[in-house]
């Protein structure tokens, strides 16, 4: 399956650079131009708007609606949320000589967009031609403040090139938006007041009984004019030749569940606090933010000779995925996940997957383990959503949602949602990996426990025993590869079953010996009974997963038996096959979309042999089209750790760059977030050998033959680890905390602030 | 699992009654007590309608209007239809002393109500108590023309008892109908017109753009009153104690494909002619009818001893089955087929499935090989959509839809529609049955060929080699069994697959050498190539079909494995399953919901050994749960051919009185019309023995202990034969035609115009 990279934004290590401006090409700018605060999200839509083709969304995180489904049968969610945008805060209408501005009509000159990632900033900038003749430069700024989350920036500057003349302005806040999808606006009772150079709105959703408060304040008076939703404050202003004029716009965007008049007057204050701060000081707060941020969470690569141009666009991509993750989540809340498209666009529904668990969890471990716990901390908050959900699937125990915003099932396909038994087992996963590498027992007790409790119920309560086998498996079910539905006994999900199983029998036992009191409440709160730990303990010793005798592991029952289609002879053109192939199609071979046995070898990688990983990774890559753009990654790890370097760097390919080009052809729809978490992962764990799920830290470079060197930090228990690949050789040193051991290799070595190196030759002794 | 029956209707050999009035049956009464013929139907609803629970109905055969659905995935349908109420023609108001009839509000006394399967009438009758103290005694009489199909007769007679005076009475049609799932009316630009005794209106739908004419001429005259979308006469009658007065509204529905002006004018055209007749002249001509219909179609059960209530009740109801089947579909129309629910209801749409092939074609064959050449026709006529349907599921040739009155695909549920490949097996199933038994080439060639040709080419686009076994098979498919979804190498579907194309293979054969001409245009129309035909033998001869060593036959690959359910211990309060259960739970056990492998046993009976056929009804009757009305019949005739009497005798049980009695506790939403078609099939297939698949005709009689005797007549390539089956003996005699060689209880035997004794003890002989 070739995919093809767009070259069209400029390559810079640390700015995304447009230059010059493509209207076809609009909305996939928008969505790599979209920043975010973690509360608040914008796509890199134009503040005046205009007939320009556009996605225009500002987002706030955990806002939405909802729609009444008809009810079908039992287990089948009657109705469904999803993201809407809210309060658009960018709003700015300017006219000169009755000439509105409208990039898609005007004349301009000097197009410019730039995102810069050490100052979480977007900056676009041009020449307005007027009918009239006059040219007048224009630049807008905009940001989101990183410690009031409530908090963004918009800032215009005007500077008359060759005249002098006065610019009419309305500045303003709207909740008059549309949902693309729905195509209608949600919002309704909107609340609007202002007055001189401030004025703010209130609205609520229509079904979920949301409000919002927006409100803004501006370094300029005018007319606030208020008309359905929206509130505006209009003014016309001198402009001299060759001065500058600037029109700062703060504005506060509350949203915490509150409602109503107290919602209203927390807001107010809030907007008065934001006033007191100028534009300015805020940006310097910004600035010191990310640079704090990089300190700890780059990657920098060096490449290797002739490779400079190719490694340029690597370097620029890490950095863009580690940005966008940092802005779409890092922590400090646990009422939020992280949506596959974050706060990027209306795609998939701002829902969360069990993406976050087994693709975004270990970047976060690594590089803020306070955020990974947050997210954990979201699912246990939601824990009592999916105990309601396992009660609809007429199991006990807890059932996570396969998409979800707030917790409760949001996937209103049955054969996704009903089926695929992965969000929970990922959960538990991510319980476990989590506790496992920052050894924070306090999490994993008075939350942890808890949760793995009920999703082992929940999984001992829907397996079930092979009429024939007499072994325990789990029936009906869609793997990870959801080009299978409906099958029984799929490998993944009975091996994910079995260790979750384990984990939660294991964790119980630790904690009635750490923490008995803890343990004897949990066991009351739950009325966990001690046969049921039992019952769980012969499941997992009796699951069904059958190898061949090369170590070969069968999909599914009846995988083998597939009819084979070769992947390679399918056109391009029939990508994606969701779209091409008539659905059912796609449900009858042995191709595969995503890894399903490769996941299970890649999360549980200590668990299986060299030999395992190499036969099921050779025989199941080639029946892969990837059709998931977690797909790549993992394939990359598990080819870098089968010493397939080329088939590692050739899957890594378009990984770091995968929106900044376009790959996918749907970057327009939003950024994939979840994925490019994926690109941390890849060159943590594929390029540079790190595994997390045995004892202690195990790694072992293979650096790929275009880079030089390549170097990034971990946290890690208390610690500040610098790893620095080269070619020849990995150096480890402690930048902060106590001496650690580790494996290189498959052999010890003591990290400490001292660097070691360790010889890349040593990777063949082991091999 | 139980099923009670509820005791309601009066039992009586060729009458339904009901005494006295139970509101809360009111629904169930109405489904019984509908009428049609095959042109229109209606539900046996009160004429004044009222406050009465009602589903008040009256249909047109083949009007539906439509939904555009939500566009999901490639190969699932974007737009669906189903049947809507057409014009209603019974509406009646009646008002005395200012006191509207309303059997909800009013006093009244002496009601009952009945349908006399002899005449085809429906007949009302009851006392009405005014609050004035007066009392006026009313019956309402019902039918519609068999001949002219466009014509329906309504009389309303009444009797003032204890008074003279006068009465209001609004006599009308309307299009102002409800679709009751749909909570609206799809009528509109309804035209109304009318003078004195008479009035028409013609209304359109909202989307299938389907017009159709109602008008009414009767002995009455009066205000003719016209609204939106409804006409009456309205009239003040005098009424003189003692003295009858009787209103007759002759009724003409016209719906022929014509539109507008055109449509208008034939309607008021035929209206002419349908007053020129009396309502009296009318019910001659019916009961002639139904006297003829009786003659070749009725069977006759006497009761053992001690048994004679509960054969009577079976005796009604056998004769409740045929009168129903026969006023849904007679043939004479190949634009129709027949719906789940006929033209009784509106649940399942009107739609027909692969019931007609499967279970009503075998009746009609044997009473009526015309209308089994009409709804084969039907198929034929729809063939054009079938082929348009193979290409949306990405296939070749024609795939025949699961649900439809036009013909095309109108089930939304992909998992159904686009899995179940049943539909196009069993026309062809249909076809070959219908030449087999006829003998009749002339179909076979002009228009079974070719249906046997696109869907031999489906079904060989559809087939897929086993990447193990190297055998075909059918992969992603739903059998007959509904609780088992997405499955491979359904053993019903592989076989009835490698049937159809055996079948295709032999008639293209046959016809090359038997009609060279026709079959050289075939190949040409179609542009069949003859490596496809040498395709098709190959995957016949290489089909997967296993069986075990003792012919134990797996329903799908991997089925031995699921677990096992205990269908007895589930409790009676969870059923239907599918209102009790989380959907996917229902899929992943043993538990069948019908006949799947069994089913193919019943279809091509002479092609399995005894011993198979015993060893496969062992195995799966005890894990079916008979959640299809079609399923005891299917078990009974097995039974019943292994001999167990008791068995066959104990799943025969209900279906005679299916719905007469309620068994399925849906009988309110409308008849189990292809259902009740079993009843016939069970009495001649499962007590007759009779078997049609085979070379010639094979009977095995065994007679139920609680029957004395038993007779019915078969029509059979040009012959009347009646079967007269005793305790000790069954004897065969041709009532008209040549003498024919048929097999009893394996052994040839003669039959002619002299009764041919069989004795029973015949059948220990060859079991």
């Amino acid at each position: 399956m070739a995919k093809a990279a767009d070259v069209y934004f400029r390559v810079d290590p640390w700015k995304i650079m447009e230059e010059g401006f493509d209207p076809a090409y609009s909305r996939v700018s928008e969505s790599v131009f979209s920043l975010a605060n973690e509360a608040l999200g914008v796509r890199g839509c134009f503040d005046e708007g205009g007939s320009v083709d556009s996605l225009r969304g500002a987002y706030v995180n955990g806002v939405y609606d909802m729609e009444r489904l008809n009810r079908s049968y039992r287990g089948i969610i009657t109705e469904t949320h999803f993201m809407i945008p809210a309060a658009d805060w960018l709003m700015t209408e300017i006219t000169l000589d009755g000439e509105k501005l409208d990039l898609g009509k005007v004349q301009f000159r000097d197009f410019r967009r730039e995102m810069d990632m050490r100052r979480g900033t977007l900056e676009r900038g041009f020449v307005w031609q007027t009918a009239s003749g006059k040219e007048l430069r224009l630049s807008f700024l905009r940001f989101m403040d990183r410690v009031h989350r409530e908090r963004a920036y918009q800032r215009v500057v005007m500077e008359p090139l060759n005249f002098s003349g006065a610019v009419e302005i309305a500045a303003g806040l709207s909740f008059d938006v549309v949902h693309e999808g729905y195509k209608k606006c949600f919002w309704q009772d909107v609340r609007a007041e202002g007055e001189g150079s401030r004025f703010a709105l209130q609205g609520s959703t229509t079904l979920s009984g949301q409000e919002v408060f927006a409100g803004a304040v501006l370094n300029i008076s005018g007319d606030i004019q208020i008309a359905e939703k929206t509130a505006a404050l209009r003014a016309v202003l001198p402009l001299e030749q060759g001065k500058i004029l600037t029109v700062d716009k703060r504005v506060v965007i509350l949203f915490d569940g509150d409602t109503g008049e107290s919602l209203w007057q927390k807001g107010q204050a809030a907007l008065t606090a934001c006033g007191q701060i100028s534009l300015d000081e805020a940006l310097t707060a910004q600035e010191e933010y990310w640079a704090a941020y990089w300190r700890t969470s780059d990657v920098e690569i060096e490449a290797a000779e002739g490779q400079e141009a190719a490694v340029a666009a690597e370097q620029q991509g890490i950095r863009f995925c580690s940005f966008q993750l940092a802005q779409i989540y890092n922590g400090g809340s646990t009422r939020h996940n992280i949506g596959a498209k974050g706060l990027t666009g209306e795609a998939y529904n701002g829902h969360a997957f069990w993406d976050t668990e087994a693709c975004c969890l270990p970047f976060y471990l690594f590089t803020n383990p306070r955020a990974a716990r947050d997210l954990l901390l979201y699912r246990y908050n939601t824990l009592p959503q999916a105990i309601e959900r396992a009660k609809m699937l007429d199991c006990e125990g807890a059932c996570y949602p396969l998409a979800t915003l707030n917790g409760d099932e949001a996937c209103s396909l049955w054969q996704h949602a009903n089926l695929q038994l992965q969000p929970s087992t990922a959960v538990a996963y991510g319980v476990w990996h989590y506790a496992h590498v920052t050894g924070d027992r306090d999490f994993l007790y008075t939350y942890g426990a808890e949760m793995l409790l009920q999703i082992a119920r929940f999984l001992a309560s829907r397996v079930e025993k092979g009429g024939q086998t007499g072994k325990y498996g789990f029936f009906g079910v869609m793997g990870p590869d959801e080009f299978h539905m409906m099958v029984n006994n799929n490998a993944y999900t009975n091996y994910m079953g079995m260790r979750t199983l384990l984990c939660a029998v294991q964790t119980l036992d630790d904690m009635r010996r750490d923490e008995p009191d803890a343990w004897a409440a949990l066991m009351e709160k739950t009325a966990l009974k001690a046969d049921e730990i039992t019952l769980w303990r012969e499941i997992a010793e009796n699951m069904y997963l059958p190898k061949d005798e090369t170590g070969l592991i069968e999909q599914h029952e009846g995988y083998f038996n597939l009819p084979h289609t070769d992947i390679n002879a399918i056109p391009v053109s029939q990508f994606p096959l969701y779209e091409h192939w008539s659905y059912d199609r796609i449900y009858r071979s042995d191709m595969v979309k995503q890894p399903d046995v490769l996941m299970m070898l890649y999360l549980y990688n200590s668990s299986f042999t060299e030999e395992e990983k190499r036969v099921n990774y050779a025989f199941y890559e080639p029946r892969t089209i990837h059709e998931s753009s977690l797909s790549p990654a993992i394939h990359s790890i598990l080819a870098a750790e089968s010493g397939k370097m080329e088939e590692a760097t050739r899957f890594f390919g378009f990984a770091t760059r995968l929106d900044l080009d376009n790959y996918n052809r749907n970057t327009r729809e939003g950024l994939h977030v979840t994925s490019i978490a994926l690109a941390w992962v890849n060159i943590v764990y594929g390029f540079a050998g790190l595994r997390s799920d045995g004892e202690g830290l195990r790694f072992a470079p293979r650096l790929p033959e275009r880079w030089k060197k390549l170097s990034f930090s971990i946290l890690y228990q208390g610690r500040v680890i610098l790893i620095r690949m080269e070619k020849e050789a990995t150096g480890f040193r402690l930048l902060r905390g106590e001496p650690l051991q580790v494996q290189v290799y498959g052999k010890p070595c003591t990290i400490n602030s001292e660097e070691v190196m360790i010889p890349a030759s040593d990777a063949n002794v082991s091999a």
